[in-house]
């Protein structure tokens, strides 16, 4: 029965130069491998794209390595158990995990870094959140304005305040009383930001006069960086710290299409961490497993508050999954990207 | 007959592109100016010249505001007291403060930052030393490996390790019992880190093969960067960062001759900062007056015990000034570059 099954899945086959390539993704088919005792198969119901999957697809020293050339395109993803040879899961089940860029995974133990694990019962908000706001991106949003430490009254900016931590991190920021000045690309998006958001100001960074705009938008100067972005948005943030301010280094995507080829552009800008006697502090979610618990009943209560909302671009079916990534890399979406595989059904 | 005096004054005249020229600054003859009430006259013994030296002359905006045009260039250094209506400066005193690159400096109350201060009588060092290991070159060593937070075993990068700053501070980790690397330009330095300093290994960046040099000396990683260069001496660094490490950043002397502009490269490794979870710190000596005295405590009993030893690059006559500048951004000096002007003199 279950071997009947055919997957659809992207494999790696080469590392991309700049954006990803047709010739660096391929489209498989192959049948479902018999399950082994110990083992699961999840259907993949909704697929994670982050900026981060660039940076697994080069060899650029990173925080896993990178992803096998020859093997599956790596991807977080939430699914659904369709048959069981492990406890723990149970059929029917969703589940929260490392599924792949493919539509059935085999879970079992040797998965990497960290199993599979279901999702609670019943599912206190849509599915695809569990991969957004109360999954990896929403507790990365949470981690990084513990991070920053921000006060009440001081000025916290985000770069890629549109996108799916961005979004995130500067509501938590004005929960905890900061003025939130974000950077995004393009007026609409800065509207969102200001208006749905609530954040105090938005910068486009696509008007020829942003630079001007930051300024006027930080009259008091920069407390806390939250950096997603690198490259020149975060060069022309850095050259308004306040003394003994703080980074917080989430992402810097402006530059995962070119690590450590010689296309790679520098921050400019470091000195002046040295000048304004600043701090920068990088951090990986992964680090921080004790935590999640934390961060999802906090970012739980504030959904069900209506002090937190979030926005998600949807892309249907698993063949555009190369095209998800790049709506993120090009600036076309708002909030978290998903790529949506299938929906769950009644077993 | 104070009046009597001629003084001789490097002006600034423009701002430096590149190493500073001969029209950047002039030197001028003067009549010394007749002593108001709560002023003192000091005659310069020794400048210091040190890598911000170069930063002042710019107009990047800096932790101290640009070195003004039409002024005498702004300089630290040490002196006598040669006629004094201070009653805090006895003439004959020997002092320390902002004597600027001049033979005599009218030190009053309005002097930027911080006023002149006596040095302890007998002088428990040579006098040199006020402008180094027992001035802010020392002090600003023993804070950054304080900051360092180094333990025993771990590893402990230092670039400019055979300049002013680094020397000291390579000591100072060893001493702590850290595995100290060094980095610096040619053999023979090299050699000095090492067999005079005490350093573990020093690794040659003039040498066609210095990135292997530098992996094959670093088995376990870096724990801590003492960054004093910057450029791609630090991104070669950062390559080798272990998880958690720590950059203290001191200073970025590579670029100094380029802030601001559009000559100015960028620090392309400050992902690792991300993948690495690192951390990285600036500070500046200036702000921490208040560990002063514990620092030069600490420093005089390591010379005292023979656990510490420094090195000086004594330039000869106020003339020299600019040379002597040159000196630190061709790399040619060892240990703290000094300009002597004067001789402390039985009054």
């Amino acid at each position: 029965m279950v071997n009947a099954l055919i997957n659809k899945a992207y494999y790696l086959r080469a590392r991309p130069q700049g954006s990803p390539a047709q010739a660096d993704l391929q489209l498989v088919e192959e049948p479902v491998p018999s399950l082994q005792a110990g083992q699961a198969l999840v259907r993949t119901c909704y697929l994670s794209v982050d900026p981060t999957t660039r940076v697994w697809m080069s060899d650029y020293p990173g925080y896993l390595p990178p992803a096998p050339l020859g093997a599956v395109m790596r991807a977080l993803g939430v699914g659904q158990v369709v048959a069981s040879q492990r406890p723990d899961l149970q059929a029917g089940a969703l589940v929260f995990g490392w599924t792949g860029w493919q539509e059935f995974c085999v879970a079992d133990d040797t998965a990497l870094i960290s199993p599979f694990v279901p999702l609670p019962e019943p599912l206190p908000a849509p599915l695809s959140a569990f991969v957004g706001v109360l999954g990896h991106t929403g507790i990365t949003a949470f981690l990084g304005i513990d991070l920053a430490r921000v006060l009440a009254g001081q000025t916290l900016v985000i770069s890629g305040a549109a996108g799916a931590v961005g979004s995130i991190a500067g509501q938590l920021a004005k929960v905890r009383g900061a003025r939130v000045v974000g950077i995004a690309s393009g007026r609409a998006k800065c509207h969102h930001v200001v208006k749905d958001l609530g954040f105090d100001a938005c910068v486009d960074r696509s008007a020829a006069d942003w630079r001007e705009r930051l300024a006027e938008a930080l009259p008091d100067g920069v407390d806390v960086d939250f950096e997603n972005v690198g490259g020149e948005v975060m060069d022309e943030v850095l050259m308004h710290l306040n003394l003994g301010a703080r980074v917080v280094l989430c992402g810097m995507i402006s530059g995962y299409d070119s690590l450590g080829t010689d296309a790679a552009t520098g921050q400019k800008a470091i000195p002046q961490l040295l000048m304004r006697r600043a701090s920068l502090h990088g951090f990986i979610v992964l680090d921080h497993g004790d935590r999640f618990q934390e961060a999802i009943e906090h970012l739980a209560n504030l959904l069900d508050s209506g002090q937190l909302r979030y926005d998600e671009t949807i892309v249907d079916g698993l063949e555009k999954a190369p095209d998800a990534l790049n709506l993120i890399f090009t600036g076309a979406n708002t909030g978290k990207v998903l790529v949506k595989v299938s929906e769950p059904q009644e077993l």
